[in-house]
């Protein structure tokens, strides 16, 4: 049997769990009560499974450091990271044969690519061990494998896949896909026992699944290959970097692998699993990974509460007060809270597209922004002033800049930093602090081993973003001059 | 006729206006949507009157600076300014003997007390004045005067005034007090039309109220009396202190005026009208004060709502999510939350008295802190680091001061400032910064005439407030040594 390939595909935003999940901090980020990631969550499940030696993560490149931070993180480093990065966001059909190229180029016709989402729950891990080994056998003989969910209630919310002639590893081949059903037929579906929540995960070989492009989306198949021979490739140590060109990837239909391959192959196989799946959906969602007190409330952070029931409450950084409360969804972050009915949640798309409508920030970022080199969060704004908390990486390095209307003031809380102001550079240590003015070209590098967490305070005329003036970047944010 | 002397009193805690209202920041300092405080509009009230040549404020000392910051931000300076101040709440019968006793002494036997509670809103003006005028009238004939609010509805949170025999002036002899109502008798005091609600205002001759304590209360008046005598008075320009002794003013009774004379006299008398008055006892009174928009919300701040209707919603700093709600109040403040039920905003105060029990920060205080010379505001505190706004009032002048474990870095990002730091002392600009090592004594003046804004960030082991030592206070916060 061929090598096991284990490929996370980081898909959309997330946008019915806003305000935690934002565009530049999509739902695979999201952190549960545990502190880990969605994301980190899928890499644990994937890395661990038996024989895995390397993984691929197919993403958007803006998140690309912030989804290597979230796996060094894990401190798990046997396994070498092959990383596809995506100019935007294509669907999963051009995303999975990209994938199944890479793979097949890289590890062989016959290596094993399990496609896993990014952004769903999986409790129980043996039984997903077990349920992939299984799809292994299946796929091994040809067969595009799915994971099918046994219902344990009528969900509306989900599709369906509908068992068909009984395969060997205890599996089935699919009779068919079916979109998501009204209340009535999900009930049915449920008593019937012969439809599974379709969970969008997939086990195939790298040989079947691009012999079934071949048939089906000759046209995503030929975009996806032109797209790969004109991007750029980097390869580091345990690492390889494929960023697509973005012009060749932006010829990719927008189509589901769903409904590209898996619909209309012949060789869909399906292997019913019980998993502790949840794709997190919804706050209703994650309400349902934690049990409730006595008053069938949920909270995390500091609350007091008079007469409140049925309530989940999140708020990390605030006390929240509640009195009357029935039902409620309760979701607290630095810059945005959400409340909202507990049998609406659904419905938090729509504040998502209304600010994206708008253009808000809200919809975007969050108060802390993730950087190749780091994050910085904008702890307060004011007439004038602008006040940051910055951390730096180990070893990482903020690009050369200049500033032309803001000075800073730099205060190293934590850690040493290395500054370039203007002719000097010099060390600064924990309790420290320097003074770049404006127009000093500057840079601030952690040559250290922990974090370089420092206090950076602006002051002027006009502190936008834009006045930024680069001159060389490690992370390859300055445009290279044209050849002579 | 003698002359009118306005008494503002500031009374309780507001605890059922959490998370506005604090124990630091009681309800009168609350501002309106319009930015006014309710101290603030009850000041312009008492010193517009005609003839109003100087005013008394009896207040707790904790809150002496911040009063003053109140009236002084309303440039309106034409009077003078008395002041009472109580080391701790004693209930209104001690705060007017208090201020009767001052009165008569500073201005004579034949002024004329007008008692206003601090956190009342009155909006018609005009009918203010001439019902203050019909109170002096009868004032001037020996009645102590109390204002009757003409009923709206069938309240049952008040206390009510039951008319007499009628009087000159438009008044009425009052013929009982009666006690807070349940729903039918307050109905039937409604249609009765002899029934006023106590709006706690009074206007008496100081000579009057006096004989009515020693008849009535005479252990008040002796108390308050021996309290005065032992207290510390301090003459400015304009102004005249009079710190109560803590000591003595315990002695006093812990009583209501209405308890101690006003049930018991037989000279009091009613002035019905009909004010726009507002004791702004809960979220839905303050509700009450703006109309609300075709779904029956109303909204300061950022939000963007799905389904929502008849929400009150104030969140200056932060977007508001909200999906499928109705009939709530959402306060959002900067460390804390509130979201009650709109027919139970009676019960915030358990919010509030449950913080209390805990000993919360956030019952006594906000991230702003009132002091003598200004504000500082909490932004971020973090390990190793705490960073603060610092706004120092013109001429004003921090203690001179020493930290054994903390650094400060000192920003200065709006006005001047001059700074002594260890053996030098130099004027910092705008834009400019300096750094205070551990052990170096410090001081912080603004020398200027706007306000100075500074950003402090403390790095070090350790930050709490008690890691300091002052040397010299204009404030009088150091204790004088003792003498030889």
């Amino acid at each position: 049997m061929g090598a096991l390939i284990p490929c996370i595909i980081a898909g959309g935003a997330g946008t019915r769990l806003w305000p935690v999940s934002r565009e530049a901090m999509p739902k695979p980020f999201m952190r549960l009560p545990d502190g880990e990631s969605l994301l980190q969550k899928t890499f644990m499940r994937a890395t661990s499974l038996p024989g895995v030696e390397r993984l691929l993560t197919v993403t958007n490149r803006e998140v690309f450091f912030r989804t290597l931070d979230d796996y060094r993180l894990l401190n798990k480093t046997h396994a070498g990271l092959d990383f596809i990065l995506e100019p935007f966001g294509r669907n999963t059909a051009p995303a999975i044969a990209a994938a199944a190229l890479h793979t097949a180029r890289l590890y062989g016709e016959d290596a094993q690519l399990l496609v896993l989402p990014a952004d769903h729950l999986i409790t129980d891990t043996q039984a997903f061990e077990a349920a992939v080994q299984a799809a292994r056998g299946l796929a091994d003989e040809g067969w595009l494998v799915t994971f099918g969910i046994v219902p344990s209630h009528a969900e509306t919310g989900f599709g369906y896949i509908e068992k068909g002639q009984a395969l060997s590893h205890g599996g089935y081949q699919v009779a068919q896909f079916v979109e998501k059903p009204n209340a009535a037929t999900a009930q049915e579906y449920l008593k019937g026992g012969l439809h599974l929540w379709n969970a969008g995960m997939f086990c195939m070989r790298v040989d079947a699944i691009l012999r079934e492009f071949e048939q089906h989306a000759p046209d995503v198949l030929e975009a996806v290959n032109t797209c790969l021979a004109a991007s750029h490739r980097k390869d580091g140590n345990r690492e390889i970097q494929l960023e697509l060109d973005s012009n060749a990837f932006g010829n990719a239909p927008d189509i589901s692998v769903d409904y590209a391959i898996m619909e209309r192959s012949q060789k869909v196989a399906v292997i019913p699993c019980q998993l502790g799946w949840s794709d997190i959906g919804s706050w209703q969602a994650v309400r349902d990974l934690s049990p409730a007190d006595a008053n069938g409330n949920q909270c995390n952070g500091e609350t007091v509460l008079h007469d409140v029931h049925n309530c989940y409450i999140d708020s990390r950084k605030r006390l929240v007060g509640g009195v009357g409360l029935d039902n409620l969804i309760i979701i607290d972050t630095p810059d945005a809270l959400l409340i909202a009915d507990a049998n609406r949640t659904q419905d938090v798309k729509y504040i998502a597209q209304e600010l994206k409508r708008q253009g808000h920030d809200a919809y975007r970022l969050h108060r802390t922004v993730t950087r190749p080199w780091g994050t910085y969060t904008v702890l307060e704004e004011g007439k004038r002033f602008k006040i940051k908390r910055i951390v730096v990486r180990p070893n990482a390095s903020l690009s050369l800049q200049m500033h032309h209307h803001r000075s800073e003031h730099w205060i190293v809380v934590s850690g040493m930093a290395r500054v370039t102001n203007g002719e000097r550079e010099f060390l600064l240590d924990t309790n420290e602090s320097t003074f770049i003015k404006p127009g000093h070209t500057h840079r601030l590098v952690n040559p250290g081993v922990i974090d370089l967490v420092m206090i950076e305070v602006q002051s002027g005329e006009y502190l936008g973003e834009d006045d930024i003036v680069r001159f060389t970047d490690i992370y390859g944010r300055v445009p290279e001059p044209p050849k002579a």
